[in-house]
């Protein structure tokens, strides 16, 4: 099928997939169990961001936050993370991954994305936030002293990661939950209450049409 | 009347009084026209929070953004601010104004207000943001070289500010627009589609209803 025609697109679009431990409850399963189900819902949505030709697209793995959870939730959310950058690393993008990768926590497997690499053609890039937090994102600027930096947005980890025009957050929770909180001080930020793993293009479609009606201004 | 219970109160909301110019156009006047009629919305909702006991309220005066706007408007604004900061000088609140108060856009009248003052009973934390600016409250932090900070939140301009739980915007758009970025991390966000100058207690207490049935998990 043929995604609908817009008239104004986002330039990036900031993905948080929320839901997935919820959506496992709801079918009687375990918790942990729901993060696998959250892959294929990622490359459906990487397909019609190709589609569309959207520039740009961020998705929220796992924080430094979730990983105090038990951990047999967070070996479950690691793999699926792992899983997930390398099935995009066989298909067309630029791909980086953000996050403190000297962490423990930070899944071995990924340190080599943590330098922007492309895979395939280079038709959209892909950021994919691994063992992120925010506060270790914006302390940077500061540990960063020999920078001369005056400008946190040039002196962050993410600053690799452009301004987000357009969150759309599943699960139906209406909060950023530390999400690059630099990117997204402009973006509009629209809520899906269905679970993450019950992703359906409408709801991406949906978004997008909600999103050509808001009028931009960035404060002027 | 007496205000409904509820069972689990935000400490801290965060207001952002959005639809000014629109509402003004609305009822055919000139947009600058609008600021003025959201003065009495503050004082209402400010009498409300503290019916309820809520701790710390924060109200989104105008940014360094706004100013770019016309030189008619910028003026409407900012008298509408010094009104309002002064009007809760004479009610029972500890009061501060944050923003960049060296710039000339910073209204001389309240520069008194820019050190936490309790006027009356301290009852509620009143801060009233004035010529903010989202870069210039965390470049704050990067300038002040000399403190030896490694940690933004202790760094930023905005330190005195505690985290919000509850954001209210009024006007209909669902975004931060760069409502203190650090603070703003875990709040969830309600929004109200009526613009601020058609303020009514029912706005406020429908988002307090939404805000009790929230799962507040800060990311654990």
């Amino acid at each position: 099928m043929a995604p609908p025609r817009f008239k104004r697109l986002p330039k990036h679009i900031g993905i948080i997939p929320d839901g997935n431990r919820r959506w496992a409850q709801n079918k009687g399963l375990s918790k942990e169990a729901g993060y696998e189900f959250g892959l294929e819902p990622g490359i459906q949505l990487y397909e019609k961001c190709l589609e569309l030709g959207i520039k740009e697209l961020t998705f929220y793995g796992f924080t430094q936050d979730n990983t105090k959870r038990p951990a047999v939730q967070r070996k479950a959310f690691q793999k699926a993370c792992v899983d997930a950058v390398k099935k995009l690393s066989n298909r067309d993008a630029s791909l980086l991954v953000v996050g403190n990768s000297t962490s423990p926590l930070f899944p071995p497997e990924l340190r080599a994305y943590t330098t922007r690499q492309t895979f395939g053609r280079d038709l959209i890039k892909i950021n994919f936030l691994v063992n992120y937090g925010w506060k270790w994102d914006l302390n940077y600027a500061l540990r960063n002293s020999d920078s001369n930096h005056t400008n946190m947005v040039k002196a962050i980890a993410s600053t690799d990661v452009s301004r987000i025009d357009l969150i759309i957050r599943w699960g139906g929770r209406r909060r950023l939950s530390g999400f690059l909180p630099i990117q997204t001080i402009y973006s509009d930020f629209y809520i899906v209450d269905d679970m993450w793993p019950d992703f359906k293009p409408e709801h991406f479609y949906d978004a997008l049409a909600w999103y050509e009606e808001q009028d931009i201004t960035l404060g002027g």
